[in-house]
């Protein structure tokens, strides 16, 4: 009856175990047909499930004694062996689960996924892909910020599992994958995206590259999948959250102050601002898979709440069974490149 | 009487000269210490004073019988002698104006700035310093994408010079500089914002470097100033302005089907809708300098209207009262910097 099973760091976040565990529940209640394995300290993963009243049924137990902490170096993850998030890693290496999710230190999963898992054959680096609320529905990003050393072949893979992300998390069958740049025009940017452009240019016959895009296109549904190196995808989606906490925040301060000038316009107004808020969602799609990695792991945001890891959950859960993993690695044969320089 | 001789590029942008002439000419009704100079075809230009009912008091025209589009290549601006362009940064150089405001090719101003009046000695590249509405007030964040291959020392002298323009624009005596980059601690990012968060750190004793910010603070007032390569600061200022856009066309659609429920409550969400359009405001601060150009020169959006052309000019005699171009130079031969190797 289980077809996807789910591994989860219950110790990774700002809210753990407390939010993860109660995420978990959820999801499993949402879904039946997903089993999740807690990676953690037993006991305390233990009690907050009698605290959240759950079931034992389509949960499994990993106990790990170790914790690697949002301070804590990348390296970490590897070093300590009794780790939760190490634990996890080992659980999707062996074939245990099919998914891991890990809210938290985002370094020290990318590191403990590359060493323990390995990469995908042929692919170089890793890429974070997120999804971005747009003004159409969703958008993918790749990479918001696993590699800040990233060369042109790096950001035509990412364009390539990217597409393969896309086709199972929206069931688009061509997804529209644009190039940030400053400039539309061909010729333009720094030497990085101008040869990404070029091999982009030649690529595989299923790749639907529309070419370069500039910022103003990232929110506007344009593309399904937008490509960019690490530090540039990084500064976006953080100048993003934080422009939008500020609009939210103007938006409060202004309905605070029509609150005076009566009931009936402070309701409109009040109205608006949890339509607003329910626009928003970054939160919906809990997780962001960590493309590249021989295996699926799914990263959380740190301060992710249960709706957030339950999102997470879901979503690992139907990235698995779109074989996602499988048929970005055949594109990535296809695409001829496992053995070229970069 | 007059202290400020401002030039204006009365052919560049899309809505020139209609807009260009009638922002000018506000502009010298606000500050009755401004005299402008309207470089272009002096028939169209002497048309559009006269549909617009302006007076010819301090308002000088200079022909220029070329015009440098949004189409044509940076170097065109060189190329076109008697380009509207070319005979503006032709008065800044020889001094028979106290400043430049270009509308459209910014690629044009930049390379006929950069060649014709030259760079601040020391100086190895202009940068371009735009004006960001926060949640506190206003930053500035330099460069907005005239320098794509930024070295440490560029960035470097882009703070040193943002800091003055602060100064003078802000009335802030020691602006907070801010270095964006995907991580606050020290040591994060790629190479280039190691090395410039160095050369910050033992920088000269005026300037007020806070280290790195992240994009989250990019719209928080964190920062007076905020200092990344021309790539980012293109991408961030782009994609900052196409999620503005989208959240607006949002709370619209929102407010449209608010109708709907009752008038008092529609009326409660236009007027925050309108305070909302007030509070954004990209173009109060019409122009954006490019700091580095051993003179002034303002870069204005190519869809200037006359209130963002009105703004500009302004702007530019109080960069030129601020005195922050002398004021620039002296800090950088002051930073020991303008020998060094780069």
């Amino acid at each position: 009856m289980v077809d996807a099973r789910i591994a989860l760091d219950a110790m990774g976040g700002d809210k753990a175990p407390r939010e993860t565990v109660r995420g978990a529940l959820e999801a499993i209640t949402r879904d039946q047909k997903i089993e999740v394995v807690l990676v953690g300290d037993t006991k305390a993963v233990e009690a907050e499930i009698a605290a959240a009243g759950g079931s034992r049924e389509r949960v499994r137990l990993v106990h790990a004694s170790q914790v690697v902490g949002c301070g804590d170096a990348p390296t970490d993850a590897v070093r300590r062996a009794d780790s939760s998030i190490k634990r996890g890693v080992d659980l999707v290496k062996s074939g245990e689960v099919d998914g891991l999710v890990a809210a938290g230190n985002t370094g020290a999963a990318v590191a403990a996924s590359t060493v323990v898992i390995g990469l995908i054959p042929g692919v170089r680096r890793p890429g974070i892909a997120v999804t971005l609320p747009t003004a159409q529905g969703h958008s993918i990003l790749c990479d918001a910020g696993a590699n800040i050393h990233c060369k042109p072949l790096h950001l035509y893979h990412y364009g390539i599992m990217a597409s393969q992300y896309a086709r199972g998390l929206f069931g688009s069958q061509h997804p529209k994958v644009g190039l940030l740049n400053i400039g539309s025009e061909e010729g333009k940017g720094n030497e990085l995206v101008r040869e990404t452009a070029a091999l982009f240019a030649r690529g595989i016959a299923d790749l639907n590259f529309v070419g370069n895009i500039e910022g103003n296109d990232v929110f506007n549904g344009h593309c399904d999948v937008i490509i960019c190196e690490g530090f540039v995808g990084n500064v976006v989606l953080k100048t993003a959250e934080g422009l939008y906490e500020v609009i939210a925040g103007k938006l409060k301060e202004l309905a605070l102050s029509a609150t005076a000038a009566g009931h009936e316009r402070a309701s409109g107004v009040g109205e608006l601002l949890q339509k607003f808020k329910q626009n928003r969602d970054w939160a919906e799609y809990g997780g962001a898979p960590l493309l590249g990695v021989n295996g699926l792991v799914l990263i959380s945001h740190g301060r992710s709440d249960a709706r957030a890891i339950r999102n997470a959950i879901l979503q690992a859960a139907r990235f698995h069974r779109s074989q996602a993993l499988r048929l970005m690695t055949q594109d990535i044969v296809a695409s001829g490149t496992t053995r070229s320089q970069a």
